[in-house]
């Protein structure tokens, strides 16, 4: 009667909208570095698409010598590359912009990590031959739908400029966490591309296509731009690279604690990096001092940190954290604030209770 | 390989501690009015119980005629009954006090409602008999442990004043939705109190006493106190009746919108009812209008609720849900602070931009 399955303490992915499903990671309670697809953050923009998998095929056409069509059994056979990384929506921790911005209001946790695996998109251009003129790599997914401010229906599709297009660690993956990629983040081919917000990371590939110029689909030159003005479009640019940002696990925010010893841990990363410092502040940002960094294996992944911390005193603290990666970039105490709330990445902060 | 299942599209409970579990139910993409137990929210003092079920038995003694041990089949044989009711706990919505209150950060989710099949109370207490000067009944939990301001391990126990306790639908419950109690909700037995806040419905029952004073364990002295001033705790009084209180579950708060029509939808509930009224109001709480009562079967349930809203001007909107019940009793445009946080019910709002 007593079936300790019934004890088991888990944590779920956190709703923010079903209708397209938008869920986030529990990522305070996340304890391991890679993240189990069952708690990886969901975000689409449409409702899931309808494919037929028995026959699919990966065309790449566009400005190539010689236009492919791909079947599974040739991807799965050409030589594979395996990257760890961090993903994070560009609009993680939107609802903590003042004055607020409209949207899914995403906490700390549309940020996921784990391993990918499949064949460089460079391999298959290598193969594709990339004519003169050639500009961007468009990537385009199987989910569409229809836009408030668009009459017709819009296929998810963004382009990369060749240089990243070529990286060899962008890649057309197939596995995710050494299974076939769940069919919600993509099965069966995602575009990966580390560094990058999530955003660029197209799922349930329809077909790559190269172009002589700049890409202008929604999700490119709409949605995904940083507009710094309320009132117009002036100084707009595209959301790209993820910025330096860290996130506190524990304490939770507004936790009561007891006075003694606690540990403040949590994660930082960043898009060009690795995180070289982490800084804890328990007295509002009056001081700092060095977290102890957790060696991360490789640059794409975040680091964890901890800090062990003595609250002696009885009273109200603001624990704050601040990440700074290799190119020097590091957090700022605030966000810079966008039209569509793209890119928080200000030093994260709770308060806690010591009684 | 394109498994239907791998398309539903379903919330989960949030997750606001796992030490202990406490986690929410996603109240705004709940269209039923019976909650699964799957989603049905988590609030929890200790870690759970370890019980020995194959040799169980209910103790009722104190100022009793006739000291009680009941087996699980004799309570199974006494007349049964069922209430469906509203379980909201007091800490429901916490997060939005201001200023801010330490403990658990609650959103609208620690609230949900079901079937509770039982033997009333009253039942076992006519068997056990009560002597003159009984006072209260003291129902504790086999739930137990360590609290930050006392040195010694607590069991969760809270008292009924006879008068609650004697009515006849305060029920000992052994069935959630027509099975067994599921172990994380009070399994075996669970006290099920209509019309208060859910801490009075204590779970894993380890025994009931009746006693000739008032209760003062610190699930009843300390915590579920309303202590209106921060600094000392005058004019403390406990929690119990729940408030009157709606929540609006579409659209979305911060959700962007066409202009046309939309339906405005949630739940109002109360502890002495039934609800009478919802009032809507899309022009920041200048003017209101009716919403469509859906009809409840029970007035210990939440009423469902709807309005039809149709956004004619583009532009941003704050919409409030005003709940009105049977004694009169409306929903304040400010809640009640206090020092601990609970019984918020304040009018609900979202904000929406039509774009």
């Amino acid at each position: 009667m007593a079936d300790p399955k019934h004890h088991v303490v888990k944590p779920y992915l956190v709703t923010r909208n079903l209708q397209p499903e938008n869920q986030e990671t529990p990522i305070q309670f996340i304890e391991n570095d890679i993240i189990h697809n069952h708690i990886f953050y969901r975000r689409n923009h449409f409702s899931y698409p309808k494919l037929t998998y028995s026959n699919y095929f990966l065309p790449i056409n566009g400005l190539v010598t010689k236009p492919l069509l791909l079947s599974m059994q040739t991807i799965l056979q050409l030589p594979s590359k395996t990257v760890e990384v961090v993903l994070e929506c560009s609009g993680n921790n939107r609802s903590l912009f003042e004055p607020k911005v409209f949207g899914e209001q995403w906490e700390k946790g549309a940020i996921s990590q784990g391993i990918w695996k499949g064949v460089p998109l460079r391999t298959l251009l290598e193969f594709s031959g990339i004519t003169d003129g050639a500009k961007e790599v468009v990537v385009e997914g199987y989910d569409l739908g229809k836009r408030t401010d668009l009459d017709k229906v819009i296929s998810y599709a963004r382009s990369l400029p060749l240089e990243k297009a070529l990286h060899p660690d962008t890649i057309i993956a197939y596995e995710y966490n050494n299974q076939p990629i769940p069919f919600k983040h993509g099965y069966p081919l995602r575009l990966i591309v580390p560094q990058w917000y999530g955003m660029a990371s197209v799922k349930w590939i329809k077909q790559i296509y190269v172009i002589g110029s700049h890409f202008t689909g929604p999700y490119q030159n709409i949605d995904y731009m940083y507009f710094p003005n309320q009132e117009n479009d002036e100084c707009a640019y595209p959301v790209t690279t993820m910025k330096v940002n860290s996130t506190i696990q524990k304490p939770l925010d507004m936790a009561r604690l007891n006075t003694g010893k606690h540990v403040i841990k949590g994660i930082a990363w960043t898009g060009k990096g690795p995180i070289t410092k982490v800084e804890i502040s328990t007295d509002s940002g009056h001081t700092w001092s060095n977290a102890k960094l957790v060696d991360s294996n490789s640059s794409y992944k975040w680091i964890s940190w901890s800090f062990e911390w003595t609250a002696e005193e009885k009273g109200i603290y603001t624990i704050m954290a601040k990440g700074t990666d290799s190119h020097g970039q590091t957090q700022p105490m605030k966000p810079f604030w966008n039209r569509n709330g793209y890119g928080y990445n200000a030093i994260d902060q709770i308060m806690v209770k010591v009684e």
